[in-house]
């Protein structure tokens, strides 16, 4: 991506904002400020942000930032729209909006704190408005279509590979370990999110964390993990059987996991609310007397986030739609043994989906 | 640390709440909440929360969290007082304390959203209650000193063996693998933050991120690495030169830094207003001519995140206790070659301070 691929979302978001009736918008979401300008990817720490854009419903837009990351800024963004602040930058922000604007300024509730709200607003027209770079993002362009394909790639190449480190005696620390170095060995830039290697009854949390639990014959092994690949994010889980005698009921929950997803998959279209998938993966495991085992939503939206629009769950009210990437990762959870959990990801193309 | 080291932390803030006036404080901060259960050290995303805890004036104390969690809620939390949430989690979670707790609430504004504050407000008594866990916190126990002893003493390990890595042709982003491989491999969980690897005029940029720039003979490297071990993490920098002809603008900045610091790590004592530490180094940069060329604090606190309480710039007024543990760092930038950061972690004591 370049600075006029940048420009051009911003280009397509000023209608938004107008639709909106804001002059501009503060974009405090680090990835909604990267895909509008490929600024920082990343903020370092949840109570500190390495910068914040202003876009603005005519043109120019502003990116304003700290003193530590003005070369960085000054290395993409012309040097005449770019605010340094020091100290309270909400503060400092509050004054340098004052100043030029005088209509609504919309900004992001999800991720704008209490504390920051309450010293930026003083003298302020301020309006919520969450979701309008969401509204963006969630469709996404055919670059980012190939990018999410490379990440999904590189995360079919490690689950072919992983069965060789996983025999017993191996902790799941160790096997997660494995699976980083394969991942930043071949290509991805960073793990997507902290990877879950989950043995035996520790299957059954679904967002456990690696530790020194040891594999050992037998046993059901859940493996979620993701890659970053152009900045872009995998995501995909397995859960596999160490050993070679694997376990009725494992094999039945897997078997569930599986048709269930099918099921969810197999019904997807354009246009289809994406609450009827969950339901549709739900009313399988009704069926089968085990739909309080599955514990979480169907799946997610994709993208520079692991984690974004759309929610795929029963309360979303959206619909499928081309160009959105969505997780399909039904999954049954029992404390006494561990659990199974099986994720696809999924691209809906104009006349269907399919699996990537 | 075991459950009942988690519980002690939460005897001792219970005066705190009393003294806020508060009848219970909702924990947010991730690292908060792992402080005072053990619970999840990481939220998954700035806007996606673990869970919360729900520290009472007079105990017993909740858990808060979704689905996903319930069985490592289990696992570390009396069952009795565990609280699931489906759906909407602040509207949950405001129900839910609105049957139990008629006096105040405090939250930490820093980290709860407006999103967040309005599902959660109607009809509660809320009060703002930043810092409140922060102040146990920032004075460190003596397994927590000897846990950031431990990550540092690892992070020296790395500092000198990287030198041998350290050659032409190899880019900032091979060097970052290395450089994570090193830490993982001998011991450390993760990174405590990004990596920051910068050569040449990259070095301008004190939060660069790693990339495809090659090292070349005779060029700056800036590294600003730290790693997480038992929990706790490092942060240290050091500025190399690739190549035996060190430039003398190279030499002179790195001495006036490490000038400055020795300066601002000399008068440090407990009871010490931490601003004067900042400004002891700022006023060496001063008469050298080049205060402009330093950009940021001169350090933080540090302890289960990397950047914590207390704030050591020329604007705080907290000062230096012991049991603190900040870093010294002060650095110049010049866009047209690089720059220059130093830093240690440095451990306040009842007569002192000693460089970690």
């Amino acid at each position: 991506m370049n600075a006029e691929h940048y420009a051009r979302r911003r280009e397509r978001l000023r209608p938004l904002l107008r639709e909106n009736g804001l002059d501009a918008l503060l974009v405090s979401l680090d990835a909604n400020r990267f895909y509008l300008s490929g600024f920082e990817l990343h903020d370092a720490q949840i109570n500190e942000s390495c910068g914040r854009l202003l876009i603005t419903a005519d043109g120019p837009d502003w990116l304003c930032t700290d003193p530590r990351f003005e070369e960085a800024a000054r290395r993409l963004w012309d040097r005449e729209h770019i605010f340094i602040y020091s100290g309270n930058a909400a503060e400092r922000l509050r004054e340098f909006v004052k100043g030029r604007f005088s209509g609504a300024i919309g900004y992001e509730s999800s991720c704008v704190s209490m504390a920051f709200y309450d010293s930026f607003a003083g003298g302020l027209s301020l309006k919520k408005a969450d979701g309008l770079v969401e509204k963006l993002r969630v469709i996404k362009e055919p670059e980012e279509i190939a990018r999410l394909e490379r990440a999904c790639a590189l995360n079919h190449r490690l689950m072919e590979w992983l069965p060789q480190v996983l025999y017993p005696g191996r902790t799941e620390a160790q096997v997660a370990w494995d699976i980083e170095k394969f991942f930043r060995e071949n290509g991805a830039s960073e793990l997507a999110f902290p990877s879950i290697v989950a043995a035996g009854a520790n299957a059954a949390m679904c967002h456990a964390i690696p530790d020194d639990t040891v594999l050992h014959e037998n046993c059901p092994l859940l493996v979620d993990v993701g890659c970053r690949v152009d900045d872009y994010c995998s995501d995909q889980t397995r859960t596999f059987w160490v050993g070679d005698r694997p376990a009725d009921e494992f094999l039945r929950t897997r078997d569930m996991v599986q048709h269930a997803q099918r099921v969810a998959i197999d019904i997807m279209r354009p246009g289809m609310p994406l609450a009827d998938a969950h339901n549709m993966a739900l009313a399988v495991f009704e069926r089968h007397g085990v739909a309080a085992a599955f514990t979480h939503s169907l799946g997610h939206g994709i993208g520079l986030q692991t984690h974004e629009a759309p929610a795929v769950n029963h309360r979303t009210d959206a619909r499928l739609e081309p160009g959105m990437v969505i997780t399909v990762e039904p999954g049954l959870y029992f404390p006494v043994w561990g659990g199974v959990r099986w994720e696809y990801m999924v691209h809906c193309t104009e006349d269907g989906v399919r699996v990537l």
